[in-house]
């Protein structure tokens, strides 16, 4: 298998068990009568930091980007190649970005079989759509894009810039390492994650999002398209911001 | 003592740990007065990763499987010899499942002596018996079955495809090592663990719950054998799938 | 840049992302609709020991202080220089504490911004200013410094005895590392941050509160200037504590 | 200062650490008004791990024992000498023992004068003695004490035989590491602390309790010596069993 073919493999699994892990315990907290019903936020940003570390530890041979918003980070930050020893062009952005929203879609749709009785006997449509997709706690396009962008320049600047930085490597989460990564990812739901949810990443929220309008769920609701493009639009934007902003910085601070 | 001894011994010891720690935790929120009762999913969650952490320490020498699933996922993923330099072979896969289950008999044995005052006291025998085995939250074999498949295939599949491929050792849980597995552990739990209270490992399941049958545990009902297929099946096949995913992908990823 | 340049610059980046995560999980627990409303101490400690963790990571060139009471007790502990290779002078001194303070003001403006809807919303006052700057639970100046010094005399004296002597070199937060830093400020939260809110750093409380002071925030109370010194002077008094007692100590233990 | 000299100020400060943090989470959960009031039994076991870790990053030069438990499990399985090359013999384990105790009463008096005004202010009695000294959940000597020496064999024989063996040194729990040995304190809290909320070690109960029967502590009750002894009787026995095993598990499984 060429390298390409190498990264779409690692993003595509990397992606899918981030999303099954992460949206998972969503479901766990949000469907009726499951075991975790209720646990708390607290909960659900441990469970979506340790389901970022597993799905870096398998992703290792791509640089464990995992998220269209590092991938655009590390080329605004003019890396000449990513982690993996891939070239930085078209070609490889369109790989890294078309395998992880594809790995988005497998892994919510795993969720949905992992939890298909809960699904099933859930009266309330939204919290379907929740397990799925990001909703803001007070709808407000703009203020909601603010956040988004702050959260995602927030893991991205830390990764490009330190990771990088660090290792002398281009590179994904992967070149901050499994555990740092983990524990930013908490961070970030912990502090930046009550209004919108925190997607800072457009296919850990694209892809779940499109996997909710395809599956034949039960009582499920519209999948809410009118927001869907704040946290896409709201990473990307971070994720830039981050790369150019560590251009700038990498030399002075790391 | 011989290979074979070394590894039924540190099995025995590695497993019997990792149930008293990890039914212990379902004790403590789960019997009547005790100081953690009503303590929380995520507690649970982290009580039963740390519990395989502390297994994963004392069985290093026998490659820390502690569960048959991960076992059977080495004999599937087409491993040569198990960590500790033992080969892969019908009797060397008896001694380790054997010593799995009797040493999960061993630790539950241990978590009814350190709860007896509370297991006493306890008026409702469905919490007692959730001490010792899982049991589904809606009851439903097929989709408990698929559940648990989907939880022992992250389990597995990690551990071995990427644990050993890292580490240039074939191996159990101790190839990705006692903290990465715990917080892997952690994450299913959190992420998966909703529908069935995640037994991803058959000796985990069915050691205490024979303990339960045995033991003269005051105003316990029955031991639900009807259920008691379903954590051990699903594991298995969970296991199985992911030994052979690794053999396909571990090539290419790792 | 030069090396004070460099310095200013990591401490002034080092301690917005410490604040704008710090003080970002006050605001999701204590600000009306926020998704993690109500998520309880626990999740308050670990954003807050996550937040620093962050800050460490990225200020590693200035040997990440973060804090004027670390770069105090280093000042206390007789250090020759700081962990950057800058001399300990007071044009250092002021370059450290300032790049600090404006550091705190500039992450809890992004704070302000990344909750903008839920600080418009949130009918009290008392939860508005809360999220910048700390407050007793039992008003008493005296004990409140009391609390304030032991939990400071904590930080910097197992950060500076300990992650000086063992690695050799002078510094501040990253001379004991990111990880174990973040756990000793997760245990302080935890375990001495119960009656004051734990400040034990002057740039946490009076940054964010002179942010609060200046910002348009809607609906405002008064900063509680009356308060105000508590959480500066007990922390300087305890980082000053510290260093010199790790001066004694420092040949005996480490 | 000679070793006997630096092994006593190790431990004395190390168990004062310890005491401090780990009695200062149960305060902030358990008295009134406090922000941590009501915190949960998981932020308690967080809270006594994470002390265990500052306590042995302290006190590494003794080999972090803070524990007369572990001092005699380590003579029980036959070490020459402690971790600081210190000899085992019957003056160097009184000057641990003596220290451990000593440093316990003065943590506990910092609890004290951290947390004066919420003492002062907390109508209840058995709130304040639960700060200082640990207590059953069903009182049962008997039973009380098999729960005690069951966890503290956990921790002894996980720390001396595989901490000890692996690292080619004796000592106490600096042999295991910081953060292993803070993971398994904070898994024995949640996992078998239920009944007798875990003291597992004679100095950090009995200090405590002299403390609180020393100290002018306001509408204080009884120290209730009566059950005083199982705390310290169940440690120690458990301790010397845990020494035992390992002596001869040791050469088989690690």
């Amino acid at each position: 298998m060429d390298n390409l073919g190498i990264v779409f493999l690692s993003e595509l699994v990397g992606t899918a068990l981030l999303v099954l892990l992460g949206c998972g315990v969503v479901a766990n907290v949000a469907l009726t009568k499951n075991k975790g019903f209720g646990g708390g936020f607290l909960m659900v940003t441990i469970g979506w930091g340790l389901a970022v570390f597993a799905g870096v530890i398998v992703a290792y041979n791509s640089g464990a980007h995992l998220n269209p918003a590092v991938t655009l980070g590390l080329v605004a930050s003019d890396a000449s190649e990513f982690g993996s020893g891939v070239p930085v062009n078209v070609a490889s952005v369109a790989a890294y970005i078309a395998a992880q929203i594809l790995g988005a879609i497998l892994g919510a749709t795993f969720v949905w079989l992992a939890y298909k009785q809960h699904f099933d006997q859930e009266p309330d449509p939204a919290s379907k759509l929740g397990v799925f997709a990001t909703g803001p706690a007070i709808r407000s396009y703009g203020w909601n894009l603010v956040t988004e962008i702050i959260g995602t320049f927030v893991l991205v600047f830390v990764v490009i810039a330190f990771g990088a930085g660090r290792q002398g490597e281009n590179g994904g989460l992967a070149a901050l390492g499994a555990l740092p990564v983990a524990l930013l990812v908490i961070v970030i739901g912990t502090s930046l994650g009550g209004p919108t949810g925190y997607a800072i990443n457009p296919a850990r929220d694209l892809g779940p999002r499109i996997a909710h309008f395809l599956l034949p769920i039960k009582g499920k609701s519209s999948s809410d398209w009118a927001y869907s493009w704040v946290p896409v639009v709201g990473p990307v934007i971070g994720g830039l911001l981050a790369g150019w902003s560590s251009a700038f910085l990498l030399p002075i601070l790391a």
